[in-house]
C-alpha cells in the first residue's frame, strides 16, 4: 500500500482496511478477482478511508466497526470511478489503463455494479443503520449529480452555481459522508459529528477545485493522464468559468464544444490561455477559502494528534500537484 | 396499479408499497422523475413485493417496516432490469420501449445506479441490519452471475449445471431474499424464515425456467417482446439444452452463435424445432418439480389465508403464459 506520509499515525488502521478490501474481492471467479484486485491496486491514496478513521478518533469506540466503513467508502468511490471512466470513455487513470481498455462495456457496467454491492455489504457490516442510511443517501446524491449533467439541455454552458452544485454531488458529498459516518460510528456527540461533516464537505470541495485546476496546469507525467481532459470531454470547470468572466473566446469554445475541425489544437490553445490568465489564481483562492473553512470547523474538537493530521491533510490536498 | 387478482388479500399493503415507490422517485429534476415513473409504471406485477408482504404474515410485526422492504426489492429488481436491457440491447420489455430507445447509454447506466442507491436507501429504512445484509449479498449474487456470463470463455456452450447456477443468481436469489427478508423482518422463528426462503428460491427457479420456455412457445403479443430473444442474444436456456441432449443441429447452432448469414431464419427454424420437440415438456417438468418443492416447504407453516396465496402464487407462476 502506497499512501501519504502524513497518515503515519494511522498506518495499522489503514492496513486493516487494506486487508478488508482485499478479502472482499477475493472471489472464486479468476477474471473477476483479477479485475477487482487490479482496480484496488491502481494507486488510490486512500484519502477517504483515512478520513473515516481519523474522524472516528474523537470518541472511545469499537475499532472493528470502523474498518468495514472505511473499506465501504473506498469501494463505493472505486465503483463510481469505474462507471465514470466508462461514461467518459477515459483510457487512463492515475497512470494506469482503465477497465475500458481491458473489458467490453457490458462487463465494465457489471464490475461497477458488483463494487456497489460490495460497498453496500461492507456498509452493512458496520451494523449501524444510520451509517447505512448516510451511505445510500450519498450514492443517490452522486448519481443525481451525474444525471443532472447527463440530462442537461443547455449543452456545455453552465453557471458557477451549477459547477459548485455538481462539485458537491460528485466529490464533496462522499468526503462529507466519510467524516460524518466515521464520527457517528464512534458515538461522538452531535456537535462533533457536525463539525467533522463540515470539515469533510469543505475539504472535498477544495479537493475537486484543485483537481479541476490541475487539469489546466498539471504535469501530464505526474498526473498520469492527459491535460485538458475536462475540455476534451466537454466539461466546463471553475478555471474556465472564471476565465470567461473576463475574456471572450467564442471561436475556440465553439470548435471545442461543437466538435469542430481542429478540436485538439483548440483545446491546447484554450488550456494555454487559461493557464496564463489570473483565473488559475482566482480558482486557487476559491479552493483555499474552502480549505480554511474546513480547518476552522475542527476548532472546537480536542486538539489531539488526529486533529493535527486532519489539518495537515487539508493543506496537503490544497497544495498537491497531482 | 395492475396486479394479480390472487393478491386481493394484500391490496392495502401493495398500495402502501406503490405509494412508497412513487414517493421515492419524486425527485426535483423533471427528466429523471419522468424516467423513473415510466419505469415503475411499466407493467411490473409486483410479485417480489407481494412475496415480501406475504412472508411477513406468519408472525406479529410492525407493518411499517415491511413496506420499505417490499419497495426496496422492487426497486432493486427494476435497477437490474435497466442494466440488463442495456447489456442485451433490448428495445422492448413488457410491451413497452426500454430506456435504451429513449436515452443514451451513459444516462441509462446512471439511472440504473440511481435505482440501486434508492433500493439501498429503502432497505436501510427497514432499520434492520440483517435485512440490509441479505439485500447486499443478493445484489452481489446477481452481479456475480452476470459477470460469470460476461467473462465466460467458452462462448455459448454451457452445461445444465451452469444454467441452473445462473438461474439461481439472476432470478431465484432475489425471490429467495424477498421471502427470507420478509419473514426475518416480522421476527418469525428461524424455521419459518428458512421455510419461506426455500419457498422463494424454488418458486424463483420455476419462474425463470417458465420464462425461458415462453421464449420458445409464448405468444409475441401476449409477451410484449419478440420470441427467440434468448437465442438472438446468444443465450442458451434449458429447453435448448434438453433439445441438444437428443438432437444435433450443428449447422443452425453455428449460424446463430457465430453470427452467420441467415441468422434470423436460423433462429426461427431452431425455435420451431425446439417448440415441436419433447424438450418443452421436459423443461416444464423441471419447473414443476421446483414448484412442488417450493409449496412443500410451506407445509410446516400456519395454514392461514396468506399461506394459501403463496401456494396459489406458485401455481400461477408455473402456469402463466406471459
Amino acid at each position: 500500500m502506497k499512501t501519504l506520509s502524513l497518515f503515519e499515525p494511522i498506518i495499522p488502521e489503514l492496513q486493516a482496511v487494506e486487508k478488508t478490501l482485499h478479502d472482499a474481492v477475493h472471489v472464486e471467479q479468476t477474471q473477476l478477482r483479477e479485475t477487482l484486485s487490479y482496480l484496488l491496486d491502481s494507486g488510490g491514496k486512500r484519502i477517504r478511508p483515512a478520513m473515516v478513521i481519523l474522524s472516528s478518533k474523537f470518541h472511545e469506540h469499537d475499532e472493528t466497526r470502523v474498518t468495514p466503513l472505511a473499506a465501504a467508502v473506498e469501494m463505493l468511490h472505486t465503483a463510481t470511478l469505474v462507471h465514470d471512466d466508462l461514461l467518459d470513455g477515459s483510457l487512463l487513470r492515475r497512470g494506469n489503463a482503465t477497465l475500458n481498455t481491458r473489458l467490453n462495456a457490458g462487463a465494465v457496467i457489471l464490475v461497477g455494479d458488483y463494487l456497489f454491492a460490495q460497498a453496500a455489504d461492507l456498509a452493512a457490516a458496520t451494523e449501524s443503520v444510520p451509517v447505512v442510511n448516510i451511505f445510500a443517501e450519498t450514492l443517490m446524491t452522486i448519481c443525481q449529480g451525474e444525471l443532472r449533467h447527463a440530462f442537461n439541455q443547455d449543452g456545455w454552458r453552465r453557471t458557477k452555481e451549477d459547477y459548485f452544485l455538481s462539485t458537491y454531488s460528485k466529490t464533496a458529498s462522499l468526503f462529507a459522508a466519510s467524516a460524518e459516518a466515521g464520527a457517528l460510528l464512534s458515538g461522538a456527540p452531535t456537535a462533533v459529528v457536525r463539525a467533522l461533516r463540515e470539515y469533510g464537505l469543505n475539504v472535498g470541495m477544495a479537493f475537486q477545485i484543485v483537481d479541476d485546476i490541475l487539469d489546466f496546469v498539471g504535469d501530464e507525467a505526474e498526473m498520469g493522464k492527459p491535460i485538458g481532459s475536462d475540455l476534451r470531454q466537454g466539461t466546463v470547470t471553475l478555471p474556465l468559468l472564471l476565465f470567461l468572466d473576463e475574456y471572450d473566446e467564442s471561436a475556440l469554445l465553439e470548435t471545442i464544444f461543437e466538435y469542430g475541425e481542429g478540436r485538439e489544437e483548440a483545446i491546447a490553445a484554450l488550456v494555454e490561455l487559461v493557464r496564463g490568465s489570473p483565473s488559475i489564481d482566482l480558482a486557487r483562492e476559491e479552493a483555499r477559502r474552502h480549505t480554511v473553512k474546513g480547518k476552522e470547523a475542527l476548532g472546537s474538537l480536542a486538539p489531539n494528534r488526529y486533529r493535527q493530521v486532519l489539518l495537515d491533510l487539508a493543506d496537503y490536498l490544497l497544495g498537491r500537484r497531482r
